[in-house]
């Protein structure tokens, strides 16, 4: 595909973030203005090329294509609101993190005041920004995502429309950053006992490779159970769950490692388990986070 | 690797797992003796070619390689003491669940009973065993282990000795179990968000696989930094995760979702930067559960 998108871009908000975005832009040859709060920040950006903004209106009005990243979407509905009537007409590429409905409450905003609004969730720290690995979960207007195709390709290279609701992507980031942390305390957890037996986690991640990376391979049966409904299974059901449940427990407290984490597993397949749900798959937990 | 072991072996425990071992012993053409403390578990395995034995003292005696699957190592040890004598120059190969001490203080006793002893750690539930991507994590006498090699490649394509000493090998299949279940927890929890929104988890895997599938992908750091305590990283540190991990908590509340979850985490992220850790790798952490 070829970039032959080269509009104008504006960017609000120039942390380690911001900045990452706008060095982004002026390297696939958009113009780029840049707006911060406080001015120093701008400073090297305009000596890279950008140009310089005495108002957040004349910052909007510079470009069709207007991109906040900010601390918080307070913040970022605040900034906005200093565009006053520029803001008419105007393309917003919102990627400032926080709830859902946050998201959709500046989506709302935004577009009360004539502008369209696209919701942006980058899933990469600044320094990943422009990575062809670098994704970023968009939701909003898809007039805007296509028409801006070629610069949001420069934010990273697994872009990618979610839904026409520009909450969703915050959710898309939420699922996969909870599936990361979730799995990182279970591994930082069984570390603690490996290494307490003197064993290396790089030895461990060597012979255990296979196994390691198979971990994530039930998820499209789950998603499929818990899209269905239907949560029995014939095989592997929580009752086969339980007792290495409750083996890791008791081996966490043999070795005195905190059991925060096994023990938040063992309650809900013990709970499940007794409400009769024994033979059906670990899906059928969503039903205990839904309550 | 041509396979000409055909060792005779013995069962002792024939439950779900453990007619599964017996089965992929007589599928790779050794003579299998089996027994069970109730009878009519043995008979279809009978009728399949294997031996019955009136006692455990008798099916022991009947083959060098001994495989034992029941509820519990105690129980294991109960049942190998029913051997008596005949238990000393025998190979065991102890395939029962437990925690790392369990599996130690039977290989102890075996080992005082004049018995060589392997443990294993199956990572797959009955209808598994035998499949070329099955992982076993083995652990105890390395002579055993090669000696029965062609066997135990019978059981899952993934055996790998991981360990001289019988406890560990317990300890790798938590590891894989805990990061298992504290991933599909994550994802449960945030399964539970998307779908209020409306989301079907089939679609979310399919526009956010890429993101998903490096959701392991930090684990060789993590595993550095632990090995080597050295948990400072440039960027990406544990402040970084706190605002994101407080936003899922504020979304889980929005809902109505359970934050268990979320909860755990921001817990650990939130007071180790308070304890001055903010510019340290999620690895920090192992040191609050080692606590």
């Amino acid at each position: 595909m070829t970039n032959v998108d080269t509009h104008p871009v504006t960017v609000l908000g120039l942390g380690e973030m911001g900045s990452a975005l706008a060095r982004a832009f002026l390297s696939g040859g958009h113009p780029v203005t840049v707006w911060n709060r406080t001015r120093a920040r701008a400073e090297p950006l305009i000596a890279e090329g950008a140009g310089g903004a005495e108002s957040v209106r004349d910052a909007v009005a510079a470009s069709p294509l207007v991109v906040v990243n900010v601390q918080g979407n307070a913040v970022a509905k605040d900034v906005l609101e200093q565009a006053g009537d520029a803001l008419a007409g105007r393309d917003v590429l919102n990627l400032t993190d926080g709830t859902s409905a946050e998201a959709s409450a500046v989506a709302e905003w935004v577009a009360e005041r004539g502008a369209r609004y696209l919701h942006g969730q980058l899933m990469t720290i600044a320094p990943g920004v422009g990575h062809p690995d670098a994704t970023v979960f968009y939701g909003g207007s898809r007039e805007v995502h296509d028409r801006y195709r070629g610069a949001l390709d420069l934010l990273g290279g697994k872009g990618v429309l979610v839904s026409a609701d520009a909450g969703v992507p915050t959710l898309y980031g939420m699922a996969v950053h909870g599936t990361m942390w979730g799995a990182l305390n279970g591994f930082l957890h069984a570390a603690a006992l490996l290494t307490k037996e003197g064993v290396d986690l790089t030895s461990f991640l060597g012979d255990a490779g296979p196994a390691m990376s198979s971990v994530l391979s039930l998820l499209p049966s789950l998603a499929a159970e818990v899209d269905s409904g239907e949560y029995a299974i014939e095989f592997g059901g929580l009752r086969h769950h339980l007792p290495s449940v409750v083996d890791l427990m008791r081996e966490s407290e043999d070795r005195g490692v905190a059991g925060g984490v096994p023990a938040l597993t063992l309650d809900l397949v013990r709970t499940a388990v007794a409400d009769g749900h024994g033979d059906d798959s670990y899906s059928r937990l969503i039903e205990y986070f839904r309550a």
